[in-house]
């Protein structure tokens, strides 16, 4: 069963100055199998099929970890001036995938990750600084939202053409590291650097 | 069973400017008498009793709304420029309680106003205008959340001193239109107003 990431938002609080940084990141993703074969010509005959494994019970709780994705929550919710949370948009259907939800990250993560744990179906009204995430278009009520969406890549959006307004998150073998670090550089330059790139 | 109240984000986009007022309000409140209780001198006899009720199964989907809470946020979400968001923390045993929020919002409000959940046990990274809310002190990571805080009367806030920096509901039947409007004000003056009032 291939792995999924799912959502994280990370918050970074420079010596100097309070700032954010959101980040999004699946950590668990077997569905992106189900929305890659959703994509191509068998999406009308087996539509019925797939809503009937997304709404089944232990669907969620069952998705392995992407590799490298439990390390690296666990890693950056440990550096300094670092908050991280764990943002999910749950399907419709309620019945078991909040409460999987939840439970896969005691499971994964351990019971202290709960407490970050952001449930909902806009994620553009939650502030952060970076927020990283499969999903290419993030809409919602807020059309100027906080964070920088990274684009995680996934089997359902690694054909879309490179865009320079987004970067993007190839695996967590990649240099998400970096991308908080440019963030962190951002929001610690001082107003007159700021002043001075517009 | 005293109802009780739960948590709203609300939004309002003024005609002439995109502006954003969150409210959270609680909409069942049974648990209010609980926590009176246990601020009492029972509080450590009856703790673990109250906990084994707080996390069993149907004490959230029990819960009766608070009168006129449920017709107060079906009228402010049919407002024009306005969005609203139904803004929960659930508590930390997670066996029951997410899926009966779903569960009661779906009950008491309707299915439309699944999508507009937020389960957050960190309010403060939740971006509006104004917050309805009976807890006195909503902290977490954002010292300087974007809302401002609507006090929601409670039996267990009621003693609290009267604060001249924090707005009150006593119940639904107060002014809730009063409150919304005087933000809608506030953002829709132009720049120069704001100017000379600072």
């Amino acid at each position: 069963m291939e792995p999924k990431l799912k959502l994280i938002i990370l918050k970074l609080k420079p010596t100097e100055k309070y700032t954010i940084i959101d980040i999004k990141m699946m950590i668990v993703c077997v569905y992106n199998i189900l929305k890659c074969i959703a994509k191509s010509a068998l999406e009308v005959c087996y539509l019925k099929l797939f809503m009937d494994i997304w709404e089944s019970k232990n669907f969620f709780i069952d998705l392995e970890p992407l590799p490298g994705g439990v390390e690296a929550v666990k890693e950056m919710s440990e550096m300094e001036n670092t908050d991280v949370f764990i943002c999910t948009s749950p399907i419709k259907h309620y019945s078991y995938c909040p409460y999987e939800k939840y439970a896969w990250v005691e499971k994964h993560l351990g019971s202290e990750f709960l407490e970050q744990i952001i449930l909902t179906r806009d994620k553009t009204i939650v502030t952060g600084d970076i927020l990283i995430d499969d999903k290419p278009d993030i809409l919602g009520v807020e059309p100027n939202p906080s964070w920088e969406h990274v684009l995680f890549t996934a089997c359902h959006n690694k054909h879309l053409p490179p865009n320079l307004s987004q970067r993007r998150l190839q695996s967590w073998a990649d240099d998400w590291r970096g991308v908080l670090q440019s963030k962190r550089h951002i929001n610690c330059l001082p107003p007159q650097s700021l002043m001075g790139s517009l």
